[in-house]
């Protein structure tokens, strides 16, 4: 039984998150949907991360075992002919891989991106797609600070309450805070995994350094407190993008 | 009584396109009614750009008559708090411009930008935004066909037929075809005053060349010929945007 790997793209806004759930369509239940309608059976799928509701995907990664061998473009093709008439979802790539590969546990490195649009007059194109600030960052200020959270600490101060792992302790290996295209401010955060809000909630503690109301100092003891009380308020999903997933070679 | 020269932004998906129409809403009647909020006044919105339903602007400018002289950027604030629960206008700029300003036909120069995702998979994130083109493109070869169309030609081939143009005569001073960010093909387009439906003719013509379907020649004779039915298929309005009017220095 050959097992799959899938690399999706998604808008998040569509769904309840990438977990099944009973009070709305998520991505995994939409593809695997998709898959049952392609390979006709009950199918699991994994993914590697588990993005709220509103969190988009330009490079997710998921796993799923499918009785029989397919080529790996008639896979992808055929899933998304299926996921069309959704709209939301997209299978970028299918490939087989070792039955040693699990999506969520063999990833070496995850890699976000939030975007926020920083300007006075609301999004139009870009709704629901970046976080409105309307009041100006310093973006130098921001990248100063957020490499004060660079390397392995315990991040309980930035994590949500609902958080389910048992440790906050993370290696933080990149956050950079750099200006984007138009009036776009993007953060870059990579970690071979992150806690939940994780990266909402530094998303939301920089935006106060950005706009002077927080030093670097004020961002560093909100770290070392370990009190989730002391972190800035979570940004919202709409900037938030899974961005690529890293695995070693198989 | 002042005139307002005012920079916007907007998703066309909303909207029925630029010009009041009886079938829907329209940009023109949505930035009239927030104007007529903030200053008391029924007044007239006039664009520089009559663009057609699901087509998007990011440098569409307008100009209007307001009793009153307001400061430019609570003209700007109090327009985007109005607009905000529409959601899909937004006024970039405001500034006081003299009476001889017109936004039509002061305009000087017009650049719009076409977006194709030229990929397999189709737009998730960017669905409604760009043109999905699954077919690979050859983006060289569109590119230098793009060129045979350069100067000044009668277009007649490359415009709607509901176009009201008097003369389909026009000059042409920019149509470059180049590779834009992530699976993007980008056609900017550049000239005084552009016919009715003429760069989305464009776009569904180039792709034809870089599906290697039409060669340089095919869309250099489609040009001569004067005949619409010689052009290709017109691109749909998702992937275009009016990105900026270029004005004499006031």
């Amino acid at each position: 039984m050959p097992r799959y790997r899938l690399t999706l793209e998604y808008d998040g806004a569509a769904y309840v998150g990438w977990q099944r759930q009973k009070n709305g369509i998520s991505v995994q239940e939409t593809v695997e949907t998709a898959l049952k309608s392609f390979c006709g059976d009950d199918v699991t799928l994994f993914g590697a991360g588990r993005t709220d509701a509103g969190v988009h995907a330009t490079g997710q990664v998921a796993h799923v075992d499918i009785a029989k061998a397919w080529p790996t473009d008639t896979v992808r093709d055929a899933l998304n002919a299926y996921l069309r008439e959704e709209g939301g979802v997209a299978v970028l790539a299918a490939e087989i891989v070792p039955d040693s590969f699990d999506a969520r546990f063999s990833a070496r490195q995850r890699h976000y991106l939030y975007r926020i649009l920083n300007r006075r007059p609301p999004p139009t194109v870009l709704k629901g797609h970046v976080w409105w600030v309307w009041k100006g960052l310093d973006v130098e200020a921001m990248d100063r600070a957020a490499k004060r959270l660079l390397g392995t600490h315990d991040f309980n101060a930035f994590r949500s309450v609902n958080c389910q792992a048992k440790s906050s302790i993370r290696t933080l290996e990149r956050l950079d805070v750099i200006r984007g295209p138009g009036d776009e401010i993007h953060i870059h955060a990579s970690a071979r995994s992150f806690l939940h809000n994780q990266i909402r909630s530094f998303a939301g503690s920089l935006k106060l350094v950005g706009e002077g109301r927080w030093s670097a100092d004020d961002l560093a003891a909100a770290l070392a407190s370990g009190d989730r009380k002391r972190c800035g308020p979570v940004a919202p999903p709409d900037g938030l993008y899974l961005a690529r997933i890293d695995y070693d070679a198989a």
